[in-house]
């Protein structure tokens, strides 16, 4: 049992949910990933959203891009946080996505990251977060990995030239 | 029988949607409408969208601000043509509920309209020249009201002052 | 003769609008398409949209970038449903092109899709649903373009890699 | 016989043209003022523009906001210099309005000004200044204009308490 | 002792955390409110965010507008999920707050509402469907006022005159 | 003497402003060409701009990007037309340009063409609709030019493929 | 004798620039201040930016709106340190104002605050910022100044209700 | 010692960064550089912040992406004027950057210079520029540089081709 799902829109959103993924496997924390389609599958992802509490879901990690109503719908199916990653678009850079997620009506939220590949790591880690707020070892993880950027983020100033 | 049901997010929504109503009761056509939120109300939508081909309706148009995703997920669940009219917000003007309806991924169209109340206007008449398009009694009333606009339109240059 | 026409303001959209016709041929459904200035060719867009109901037109497509004019123009000129897809630019991405197409003024309005080649495909589909609301042979075949998406959509979640 | 027309396309717009008008009479420079609608006169729109050069007529102003095609699709129609004054909107304030005029395709021109009342004024201005080409009274007009213009400034900085 | 800690960039942002914490009120859960500018007081932010673990927080909701700078430092200093507020602002609507809140680069995110009071409220309510991940009675308290909700927004619809 | 005067801000607009003098090459119209920066040759740019009545020019064209004062710097210092072009820009695309260029206060007008090469060559076709409104043979030259543009567009629709 | 100048493109600036003026007061540092316009009075503000290192100025605050151009203008003609407010507008919000300033290309730097009141405030502190970096006295006022703020928005934190 | 202290917020900035290094140079002005992170090290700047005067700096130049805390940051922890770099971004082009960074609160400003590359460079003339509010002889460099910048300018026109 996994207690994050990740879900995209799109096949397409996979090189940047791709990062989402790699930081979970990192925190050796159990995640699915799926391609679910607000409109090409709405009912599929109702089911998944309506069902994501008896699964024992905690947190839901939702990619999409353009007008991108996924994390929206979900949220709106279900009780658990929902988190949105806006993606990069040709057009507009992603500043359609964006609004399309973060500008949710007052009484459904989605906790909205960054456009693009920012967003899909910090997806993963404010999941990680969430659960770390009543499991001490995943809350330690993040305080190591924090340490990790510090040390390289330090480290790297020696390297300017 | 209502072959055109109106749609809309909130009952925030009415005061631009009354502008969508006013026109096609001046065109004497029979349409349904209602508060569908699709965030509050996920289920009812879909049940909406997914029976409105059995219903009789031929075209569906609907209302949001903000973070609009019930044309796009009506969309999503009906072959029907759904218009969408973007809101009008106060922090972005309008500009989110736009790209949230307009900017919709190949496969699921939605017909979006100017913000606002012009958006709203439009929604109605676009909705008459699609039954238009197989009902002359229609589309001759759309010529018709067009030469009003255009009668009052030329007649308002007379009095500049 | 073909209920379709779609146009464009230059050849140079004809890679976006090509999007549009390989989804209508696919559909099997007649349409003309031409090259239509609105600024280089104003006679012309003003003949063609004034007499587009007597050839038997239902539904006019119109793909433009910039000061995207064609769309709005064409629709003030026939009483028939106009589809405006904004073409991607370089400069504000299609922003321009958006905003000169949807935000038509209360009395002519123009279907506005999605920016770029998103926007090309839903403006076939968009007219195929129009003409579908009387044609159930159409509505089928809608119902079943999506049916094929949902399940290559579906499918796609087991590759990911 | 007038050598500037002035168009707006809508009566709404005169409160903004109007201040154009203002600029003119001050000069003592015959014009005419009309509303044309580009979207519910476009016959006239066209006649206008059309007759334009045979009427005698040497610069063309014309206001409009939101999906703005009259300036351009005057300018398509006539060898005259055409002015386009960006209407404000209480939506996107105005930026559809300009993206609508400014971004005319190579080939046809459209000399935009600022959105609203500043715009407004400085149409005037720049026919006049068009005028001035060939014309040394007004050039020199506007330059006592500039003057004026100048001592007010001047003056103004005095009064700062 | 407060699970839920609500600060602010300055006291005129309290009109809109009030609507967040008049929800958290309703649902009966405990919360500290504080202003703390994260650019007159510095110190003190850091003191906050290093030291809510210890005090027991398990989510920081923080609102500040414009250069946004509070929601995101104190993510840079606690493991525990921050969710950001972007307050509207007169000049751009709000856009550079949202901005300045939701572009986190990767490694630290801030769970971002909507611009406003409708992302105060959702703050609230991320921050108890967090607080719901592993407290049942919270998460069937959200159950409970989405029910209320949904009745609310459906049974609105029959009040359109 | 040339009646028409082209600057650029920066020999880096040069690829943009050449679009320009082709044009006016093409038309056989006489023309100096320039670099004047406005940031780093005010003095020359206030010279060229006061002298410029004294020289014969009628028309000046000038290009610049970013915060892009060269036109608006130029039309305070003379009551000839000023044209200019909005350079395109590599972070945001020739908006900066386009605002910097386009949102002249009341009192010192710039014709504003788009960003970019298409507001290149329109800068020159606007000049020559300047000099056309006096010299008839020069407004029969656009007569023909748009003439060939049309012919060209009209053709182009026969080689979609 | 004044280290500091200050001046505005128009009296409308005022009461913006009247807040930076405030500060500066309340520092009891000397100024002047100007009503300067870029496009009505191009000599004065030559003169003036031109004279300033002679004057004994050694910052100059620079406030305008719209196609702001005086900051940068004052800033290509004088070596000393130009900080630039952009205006709020109308329209646009201040957008317009804020790239017209901030967007100047390489050479010739303006150093830019937020748009309006907030950046009419930081303008006067920057400037004495400036000043602070050789005279002690002014940065300890600085200092002071600042723990005056973190007071006051320390003690506000009290009093929400 | 070094008067001028120049950090970034990831060695990714370094290749703009770089160009504010290399005017310094040019300069011969003494200046430290370093790779510190609002976000992975918020520790390591307040301690550089807080401790700058102490060590004798007078200016600070941050450059930083998306949302970008560093330099206002910073400004809140010292009263020495600090001069902050908006770097591009994918996705945005740097707006992000650029609101994050200019439209700080009343209190504390930060001097913005232009997006990427040309608000590196002139980050640097900028701290050289209140330098030499007090120190001729980079005051003389100043205007020396200018003249250079000038004659290239000048002298670029020659080569149109």
């Amino acid at each position: 049992m996994s207690e994050i799902s990740v879900v995209m829109g799109s096949k397409s959103d996979w090189p940047t949910v791709k990062e989402t993924c790699q930081i979970l496997d990192r925190f050796g924390v159990a995640y699915d990933k799926n391609v679910i389609s607000a409109h090409r599958m709405p009912n599929e992802m109702f089911a998944f959203a309506q069902g994501a509490v008896a699964k024992g879901t905690k947190v839901i990690i939702a990619c999409a891009g353009g007008a991108a109503h996924l994390p929206g719908m979900i949220a709106a199916n279900t009780p658990l946080p929902v988190i949105g990653i806006p993606g990069q678009t040709k057009t507009l850079g992603g500043m359609d996505s964006l609004l399309s997620i973060v500008q949710m009506p007052a009484g459904i939220p989605v906790a909205t990251t960054a456009i693009g590949v920012a967003g899909a790591k910090n997806a993963a880690l404010l999941a990680l977060q969430i659960l770390g707020t009543t499991d001490r070892a995943i809350q330690d993880q993040i305080i190591d990995y924090r340490k990790q950027m510090h040390d390289a983020a330090k480290e790297s100033g020696a390297h300017l030239d």
